[in-house]
């Protein structure tokens, strides 16, 4: 007997036997898993959370725009919870799996049509199921000069959810959904809403202007469970004449105050299009070496033994890599002008490095990161400042110093964007090890508890923090959230509990 | 006898004297206007409409958040429509008027106040009835390298209001909405939203970081009427170490597509960083003479006239000015290609040129448009296309004809954004006589009619054509902003159909 998933909240086994037997007809039996066998794929969790506690009550994989409408008729009637994923890998933040327990994932991989790509425009119409890679090779095949911007997760990711996520890239379209330009969403009664030009009737420029008429509504669809999105426009970035990468590094762990306060008016001056992030010696080490060739005792590795250690490999106390696009002529005065600035702060400047994600390489190299500690545990955490040495200099000291307590090492890249920075910090361990796991949960929470009191902001959290999260920006916030929710999703039918919102 | 002012509709003449009281206890009965005399500057409309169909029932000036929140309470009670407006000064949209006859103007002029100027990260945060002027003095007082990007309003007008109209300027930051970071809105019920990180307690981000965590909720109260924005974060330019402004010419009038073609690459790689303007013989010859000076017969002017006209003035058929801005090193490779990419397409390169709108200088040249007929009727049109040189012929071709056929000239900046060209066209006409009005309420509509016909839409209008505008893009997108409202301002006080929106 293959063991049955959980059932979803408040809705009894037959009741939900009905509901499964409706959606089969929806999308065709094949298409809908409740086996834990078969749902086994969704349930690898990188976060520090046991995978049970939000186990889904299956998966349904719609292939049409008309089957989504099906599937979310069928919820609504029987008031099954729903967790749309386009390619289900938001790693460190909760991959496949519902902010609670007992929802059925609405899998939408298999929309996985590239609907337009236009070279003239530099735009792009895709589907939820599109992956970077699959994009990317479509660009290749067509020998169109585009690039792409995309997150750590590279080639296995897309473009649609990690837009939704609000998720960041490496080059001057870093901000994805800054980037993103007409959306088409599917409101939980079934209604189909194209946002900005793409609901008027016989448009050319759904992909160009992002506004439309009356309220921008496509910030409603980020970071939310107000409706599913099943179509995406994008900007692609024309691919520059050439470009260099520079890298600098900083000797001494007190630099990333100047550091932060030198690139600030360079990015915005825009002598840097690109975000600067500057790794620190650990984060840098773990593409070269596993923690344990490097240190066996307990607690964090000292600093001065990671810093020995990554300099056998090239790598000093904070490392910023960024790139100048353009042509040869454009690149030169803008080269002088970051070498003389990032001299001055006292940096080591190499124009001719290397770095595959600032220039539409994509790779696989964030993934090394696993391999620190191995077993598979990892959690993002980006508190946000705004882009002052000072404030990343005080984010560093609260994340070494709860993180020390707990025996984790500090792997870190602030990144500054524009006027924001963001500290993105990686906490890797052990998910197979209970230990470890809780370790790291116990971790996670003071060291986002010591941020949102210090008033730094985390800009994306796991399922396991949403509703502790929305909660910090306040009760105004969550209830307007709320609202909005109840006027678009009647039944609350749609990923309760995403970014907080019921 | 005062004349006093129309009812709101649906309210007793016994219940408004109530509200009214009650609002004189909230604001001050000195900040109460209701008699016809003291309404007359709000009534100025330069709109093709007449201002009687739009008459206030009032006026209310609210200085603090606290009395706004004061003056709700009162409006929900009674329900007494509320039409917030800044500086009151939509020109060529219906300046300070209701979008419908009845409404309470909430004035928010006296809600000055410039909250913080930061030169560090290049922000500001300002309230409504800040304006331009008052800012870039500020600017200057403090002796601060920053710029400020303005509309056409120029000192008049103010960055909060035109932020949420979506209004646009000629720097890099032109996208007013996408350059402002952070809004503090006073709900319908009284209760106060801080969006992005904002509602962080003891946030230090929230002009820094735009989303926040959860739904990014801002572009929700642009071109709408969901609440009452009391205070708008802004990023601003940081003063560049040089500029060097360049106008292009071209001669004849097929040369728009090729002029178009030839911008938006250069726009996209971000050779030129602002936007492009193209201003034809007629719009540019406003600028120097009055119209009667140069025809008195009947019809809009032949195009020979105009060209020849315009010629003395050293003005030709597409007239385009943008500026290059850095050190002089950065510019120099960049005034190459341009010059090189605007030669080869056929147009004169005169690198020496000067546009106040462009490098922060402050102005009131736009407003010599309206002496070209007298009168004080100006409407605007900005039908969006994508940026490509046939689509703009093609707005060209609609505007020529259908304006022609009711004797009016073709004046009009198609200006690339982006990927976006919109084709702003200025109807102006004589509103004292009113048959020159309905003649151009008829050329309007017709006009607006054929760019929706065709697939362009507009992404503003003026008070008399919101609902005409926001059904073109369609019933779903209605209906959503409809239970968005209703969730938000269940009574319907709030500025009833603006955008559409009841």
């Amino acid at each position: 007997m293959p063991r049955r998933a959980v059932l979803p909240a408040g809705v009894s086994s037959a009741s939900f036997a009905r509901a499964l037997a409706q959606l089969s007809k929806v999308v065709g039996s094949g298409h809908v898993l409740t086996d834990r066998e078969a749902l086994l794929p969704y349930e690898k969790l990188m976060l520090a959370a046991p995978a049970d506690e939000y186990a889904p009550s299956g998966a349904i994989l719609a292939a049409t725009v008309e089957q989504v409408q099906g599937v979310l008729a069928v919820c609504n009637k029987y008031r099954v919870p729903l967790w749309p994923i386009s390619t289900g890998r938001n790693f460190g933040y909760g991959g496949a799996l519902p902010a609670t327990r007992g929802q059925l994932i609405l899998d939408l991989k298999r929309m996985d049509r590239i609907l337009d790509v236009d070279p003239v425009l530099s735009t792009a119409l895709v589907e939820p199921g599109v992956t970077y890679q699959q994009l990317h090779d479509h660009i290749a095949e067509r020998n169109l000069p585009l690039w792409l911007d995309f997150p750590g997760g590279g080639p296995l990711v897309g473009p649609l959810g990690n837009t939704l996520e609000r998720g960041t890239g490496s080059t001057p379209y870093a901000d994805h959904f800054a980037h993103a330009c007409g959306m088409e969403v599917v409101l939980a009664d079934g209604r189909i809403l194209r946002t900005g030009m793409g609901s008027l009737p016989g448009t050319h420029s759904w992909q160009a202007y992002r506004y439309g008429y009356g309220p921008h509504l496509d910030g409603l669809f980020t970071q939310s469970n107000f409706a599913v999105v099943t179509k995406l426009g994008l900007w692609l970035m024309p691919a520059p004449a050439s470009y260099r990468t520079i890298l600098v590094q900083y000797s001494d762990d007190s630099a990333l105050e100047r550091a932060v306060d030198t690139i600030r008016p360079l990015r915005l001056a825009g002598t840097i299009a690109n975000p600067c992030a500057l790794s620190n010696a650990g984060l840098a080490l773990t593409a070269y070496m596993r923690r344990a060739e490097l240190y066996q005792n307990g607690g964090a590795i000292p600093d001065n033994v990671v810093l020995a250690a990554a300099r056998q490999h090239g790598i000093d106390a904070w490392n910023l890599t960024f790139t100048l696009y353009g042509t040869v002529e454009q690149i030169a005065p803008n080269l002088e002008i970051v070498t003389r600035a990032f001299e001055m702060s006292g940096g080591r400047v190499d124009p001719d490095y290397h770095d595959p994600s600032q220039v539409n390489e994509l790779n696989l190299e964030a993934f090394r990161l696993l391999d620190w500690v191995g077993g598979g545990g990892l959690v993002w955490l980006d508190p946000v400042s705004a882009a002052r040495g000072a404030d990343a200099a005080r984010q560093r000291d609260i994340a070494r110093s709860v993180l020390g307590r707990h025996g984790f090492d500090y792997l870190a890249a602030p990144t500054v964007y524009g006027r924001d920075l963001h500290h993105l910090i990686a906490l890797v361990f052990d998910h197979g090890d209970p230990q470890a796991l809780q370790r790291a949960r116990t971790a996670f929470r003071e060291l986002a508890a010591a941020f949102l009191h210090n008033g730094y902001g985390l800009c994306r959290t796991g399922i396991d923090y949403m509703t502790a999260l929305a909660n910090a920006y306040g009760d105004v916030n969550v209830a307007v959230n709320r609202a909005i929710k109840h006027a678009l999703d009647p039944n609350g039918i749609l990923a309760p509990g995403k970014a907080g919102i019921r």
